[in-house]
């Protein structure tokens, strides 16, 4: 197993509230991408819509996916005011959500 | 926005039982990354274990990412009978996970 050095991958699972209007979701999604440019530890972002088959997915609608140069990166991100002020937008619309954190590891077989 | 062509990444967030023995769960996870080699459409994979210190994590220990080119791909891979029989390998040591799928869009601002 190969551990990718530096990256810590921040990963967030949501489920906006029914009637949030779609707008105001893809305001929010900006608001989310344009912490790469308000905090410098956030290195890069990526989302989308759940599109699963398999009715595992318990409700969740969306993912998020930001990377981090390292763990104390991540420590500065959360404690970042704009982190703090965009996730005081965020979460009153969101019904449920789950955020886990990794450094990951490719396994060649 | 701009939308990554032909792919589609496929997240599970996994907490093992209490108990599982850590030589089992290592097997687990190389037996996940032995899916590429065993199935044509899944093309990469990476894991690691939980590192969040803002305690969302809703006690799920492990993520496992996998990308495939296509929807069809994914497909093709939950039918394929390698898939169904790691499934039935993993899914008896997990007490809860999440499964969820998306094509990334990346946001430039």
């Amino acid at each position: 197993m190969e551990e990718q050095k530096g990256v810590l991958i921040h990963v967030m699972l949501a489920k906006f509230k029914d009637g949030t209007p779609p707008d105001l979701i893809d305001q929010l999604i900006k608001g989310f991408a344009n912490l790469v440019n308000l905090t410098e530890p956030m290195k890069s972002f990526r989302w989308g819509t759940d599109l699963s088959i398999e009715n595992l997915d318990q409700g969740f609608t969306h993912v998020f996916e930001s990377t981090f140069e390292s763990a104390e990166g991540l420590t500065g991100y959360i404690a970042h005011p704009a982190h703090v002020e965009y996730a005081n937008l965020i979460l009153p619309n969101l019904e449920k959500f789950v955020v886990i954190d990794y450094k990951p590891t490719i396994v060649r077989i």
